[in-house]
């Protein structure tokens, strides 16, 4: 969904069974992008991709949000009445749970995806069964969509990176000087109580607007902090170079991650 | 495990299906205390669980960190050359991705949970299966444990937060003066350039240790944003008192989540 909304719905997507294959596949240039996940508004943070684009030079060229939505799906005759177990990844089950418990009829059957369950169903031509999956699953599969948005949270979006091997900086879009640029970037600092203030004055006294600060303890280091910031600004911006300038002084490690047009951040529900 | 952790062995442990269970079980008074996970190492924070907090007057009043160790664990006279199929939760199996390229004779089995897989070998004595889950999984249903921490990552901590309905503050331990003591709240300010500076200068003039900063944007308020902030003091230190009194003239909202004895930061590896 996330390489749709990115790419266009004709991207070939090449599925990975880690989050570090995924980097390894752009970087061995097996794939011309990468979709990575980096954070959700119920679960924070993927740690794990901020390690793997520290460990890479696979710049961010571009955001999306995804909001994760749950339909019961069936194959076609089966009827919502008939339905008596539901398959889906666990996660998924429960984020679910409000539904399940105004249908006690329904047993809840972990599964090892949420559009797997959807294939399988198919294959198989359950007449008491259902999968929750998104809507492209429904479509992709041939299933029917029983009952849409059964989630119990609708505030659940996640936040997608799009990476690519060059350019090492996305350029500015000629004649849309209206988009909104972000630049995503990492350090570290030895302590927090002086550092991270002094830090953050080059981005406060130069009036640039903060998006994200996030700290993370170094495991094995006592008092040495990473952070994740992203500011609004083009790097290329003078006020944004000056900024970056200014933190390199006081910074022990600064990563540039990249620099993109700002995603929107109450994305439409094009797949309701 | 966190609960053990907290709280000795001799702990009663009511489990609820949902986070927001737990937090209204200690409401009710139908619990003593409770333990929720607040973020993972690789995961990031629990969001939904600083709502939770924000939500409900339940100090934190301890906190304490567990390594996440993934076993093999199978009924007792089952070997491992026996062994063909591994149930477990879905995200489990895809923390031990090493341990399967290795061993391509083992399929993954998606089960509901982790200690429940182990539960489930026990009670069906299934020949030619194992799970995988904790170590404290195998001891409580009587499983054997065939290889131990086979998860890809090992630097997986997940950290937990104690809440109990009174005292509203952590007193000091008496004659445990050399306890370091860490203060946990939320707040939130308008727009970030200027006013997280200043907000952080109520920390950083006192010299106070900033353990924890992040962002969260607050949905559908478009420039607000939540901070969490951890601290290293006691809410009833001069310099704390006067520091969250500096930051309440700067922030829209303030709220202190709990004031409790500092978790070790490099936890010993006990059920390993």
């Amino acid at each position: 969904m996330a390489a749709r909304q990115l790419l266009g719905d004709g991207v070939n997507v090449l599925p990975c069974q880690r989050f570090t294959d995924v980097f390894e596949s752009l970087e061995s240039g097996k794939v011309q992008a990468a979709v990575i996940p980096i954070e959700n508004s119920l679960h924070g943070s993927v740690h794990e991709n901020y390690d793997h684009l520290l460990h890479h030079d696979l710049p961010i060229v571009g955001e999306t949000y995804v909001r994760i939505v749950h339909n019961l799906i069936a194959a076609p005759g089966v009827p919502f009445r008939k339905v008596r177990k539901v398959f889906s990844h666990p996660v998924a089950l429960n984020q679910c749970l409000s539904f399940f418990e105004k249908h006690p009829q329904l047993e809840k059957e972990p599964f090892y995806d949420t559009a797997g369950s959807v294939k399988m169903l198919m294959e198989k031509n359950l007449p008491d069964s259902a999968g929750i999956a998104s809507a492209a699953a429904a479509e992709r599969y041939g299933g029917v969509i029983l009952r849409r948005s059964i989630e119990d949270d609708r505030q659940n979006f996640t936040r997608f990176f799009l990476l690519k091997k060059k350019p090492a900086l996305a350029h500015r879009v000629p004649g849309r000087s209206s988009v909104k640029w972000k630049t995503s970037l990492v350090f570290t600092t030895r302590n927090i109580p002086g550092a991270l203030f002094r830090s953050l004055s080059a981005f406060a006294l130069r009036d640039l607007n903060l998006i994200k600060i996030e700290s993370r303890p170094l495991r094995g280091k006592p008092w040495e902090y990473l952070f994740y910031l992203d500011f609004l600004g083009h790097v290329e911006d003078p006020v944004s170079r000056n900024a970056i300038g200014h933190l390199k002084e006081l910074a022990d490690l600064l990563r540039i991650l990249g620099c993109y047009p700002a995603g929107s951040a109450a994305p439409t529900d094009m797949r309701r």
